[in-house]
């Protein structure tokens, strides 16, 4: 059920979504890559809106784009809104920007109202969420808690940037990376199409998210000889494709058993394979592949990557070539979300008169890692047929609007709450000051 | 045995091989692809040395840059000798380069002796022979015997220019592409570096070609669907990267079978192999590949491609995607040399006191296609360890020289063999017309 009489305005926060949808590669719509050009004329049209919706609007070292709201009581912290508003190359209007609008529309709506919260509220336009040419995701959220390594950032994208120098070209700093790192968030919330098709398929208007999964990716490479094709005999190539295309099978044949055996979620996907010299008469001397691998349940993920790393050699040996890296780009374990920041979000769709559901995420999401440092929850919106990361990606404008309508809810709530929690907290401190 | 007092200049051959090699990317030595502005520039270099050396110097329509010497006896025709300057990927210094300066150094060496031959004399730097970004090899020599088609011009490569637009940007021109079928020349020569190790492993001077593999290239291309690689679960996946991987191994494990079982050669390989929209957490929806194969026996090659045909539509089937392609690119039967110009190379090289044997082509040449046409063979100087399509390519100066000797050599015999044939047919026309 929709409901046409919400606190906050759809027409501006559709209007906005669709804005930030035209600024896309026109030979591949949607695509904004993070740290291209496109990407920068998004944040340049972003943070404008910050500064029209009366944000503090700056650009922390870790290449976040924030735009801050003084609360009443600045001393109790800041409670954050936010996604990205990068998307994968052909992908959708609303991965990652329905919830930065969000977080923008909200603060609208509490102004328009002449609400002023208790805490200070920021909406956090994350760096780099999809994983970009670096193979890495969730750069900026991974900067704003302190997990962003000197070795992620001298990773090198395909045209040659280390990730430090595309990092500086964006506004970040990789040499005061530790200025990122917060301690002042108190509560994060984000809102974020399901991308997949539960609540479609229930008529649910939004989902509440109760874990995401965790995210190992791994980089392979082998190296063969690039021989001629003609006139090199079978038995003295070394191949290098035929080694990563027998690893990708292994992949695919390992996942679906081990999908079958989990009582939880798993998934592995070769989505990245490059092939080296790449001509058609030539021997391929040299290929990379990059699995990503998801689960619920982290045992799951462990023994993926021993039967992974036992084919993948056996393959290259086969094919005599050296695999010359077996590497973890990057390991984000699965995530509980905060029960508190949950209840929250299921009081607000009971106040609006909304259905909610809770359902796990299948993708990894910023919230995943702003849960190190903050209690963090999600808000899903439907995915029409359950489509993302393509251009067929749609939600409805009352739909999103309905989940922007919990999100301000729980977040006023929350401010309650919170305040509440800090004042009965500070309290016992003096009363505990008081009886030594 | 190398000789050290050839009829020709053994240092200038050598040094304008190295100077066409400088002209290469710089990122990745030895690179001058066809269509590029790098290969324009060694062309450049090519045309100023053939008028240089009294050539009078063309484009033809079909893109070859052709230096010819008037004969004595011109209405006799063309001899013709020539290679390719382009290169695959990180390819070397000789593949192609040699067979070109060959050419042109012959040429000098003749007006150095002062000796002008019956037929007039050309040399040809064949457009493309390497497959270039439209995957496709030999289009100068295929223009050039007439069956460079119209589907083939519009081939597209992954920029987007076609092949018809690509040739008129080199000098070609796709609408009179007739003017550039030849029916004057009498007899093709090319040498080229043998690209295997039996030259060097048995230390023999030259190898006299006596057949030359045919070529089938095979593009395949696999539609799915581009999903969320975290959201979509493994049973609904329409994954093309499986499909094609799986039947990259196909290619591999029948190759293998139909090698050992053949008397003659057989090789196959899957060189090209790219993924859209090649992102970690995108599931691939689109999948292209390009099959090699290579046989000294037709038969051979019609049971691999049956056997690929039904391995890769079962592996569409078994990932759930569409087997949108499956086209024949290009097909060169095996090609036998002429017997009476392979006799006149033995005869050169046993004049020089070199010493040669017989052996087959692995690989493709523009000979070839010359072969439709007129009277073709092929003369072959060691590559060192077997390497080429390689930097490491590698044959020393006196290796080319006694090969560039054994070609002039040859090309006198012809001359005045084919001068004596023409004229005894002349004679016998005249004879069988007195006699009507």
């Amino acid at each position: 059920m929709v409901k046409t009489n919400l606190p906050l305005d759809a027409d501006r926060l559709w209007a906005d979504v669709m804005a930030l949808a035209e600024i896309t590669d026109p030979a591949r719509p949607y695509t904004r890559r993070s740290f291209t050009a496109l990407f920068l004329e998004g944040r340049a049209l972003l943070a404008r809106w910050f500064a029209e919706a009366g944000l503090t609007t700056h650009i922390d070292t870790a290449g976040n784009l924030i735009g801050r709201l003084e609360g009443r009581n600045p001393a109790l912290g800041v409670i954050a809104l936010g996604s990205h508003s990068d998307t994968v190359p052909s992908g959708g209007r609303f991965d990652g920007i329905a919830g930065v609008v969000t977080g923008l529309e909200v603060v609208r709506a509490l102004r328009d109202a002449g609400t002023r919260l208790e805490h200070s509220i920021e909406v956090i336009d994350f760096l780099a969420e999809e994983p970009s040419e670096y193979g890495l995701s969730c750069i900026g959220s991974r900067g704003l808690v302190g997990v962003l390594d000197g070795k992620m950032l001298d990773l090198t994208e395909p045209a040659g940037e280390k990730l430090r120098d595309a990092l500086r070209r964006v506004g970040g700093d990789p040499d005061r990376l530790d200025e990122a790192r917060r301690n002042d968030i108190k509560g994060f919330l984000e809102l974020h199409i399901e991308q997949g098709i539960v609540l479609e398929s229930q008529s649910i208007d939004v989902g509440i998210v109760t874990s995401i999964v965790g995210i190992r990716r791994i980089e392979i490479v082998f190296d063969g000889a690039a021989d001629h094709a003609g006139t090199t005999p079978l038995h003295l190539r070394h191949d290098a494709l035929v080694a990563a295309a027998r690893t990708v099978a292994s992949v695919r044949d390992v996942a679906e058993q081990l999908a079958a055996e989990t009582s939880g979620y798993f998934v592995a996907t070769v989505g990245i394979l490059t092939v080296e010299p790449s001509a058609s008469n030539v021997v391929p001397g040299r290929c990379r592949l990059i699995i990503d691998a998801r689960t619920t349940d982290p045992v799951f993920t462990e023994r993926f990557v021993a039967a992974i790393d036992r084919d993948s050699a056996a393959h290259a040996a086969a094919a005599k070539v050296t695999r010359t890296a077996f590497t973890i780009l990057s390991d984000g374990p699965p995530v509980a979300c905060a029960p508190a920041l949950r209840d929250a979000l299921h009081r607000g769709a009971e106040s609006l008169g909304l259905s909610a559901t809770d359902l796990a995420s299948g993708a990894g999401h910023d919230a995943a890692f702003m849960s190190r440092i903050c209690p963090s929850a999600m808000i899903f919106v439907p995915s029409k047929g359950g489509k993302s990361h393509a251009p067929e990606e749609w939600t409805d404008r009352d739909e999103i609007a309905a989940g922007a309508a919990v999100m301000l809810q729980a977040l006023k709530d929350l401010d309650q709450s919170l305040a509440r929690n800090a004042g009965a907290r500070s309290s016992e401190t003096s009363k505990s000051q008081g009886a030594t």
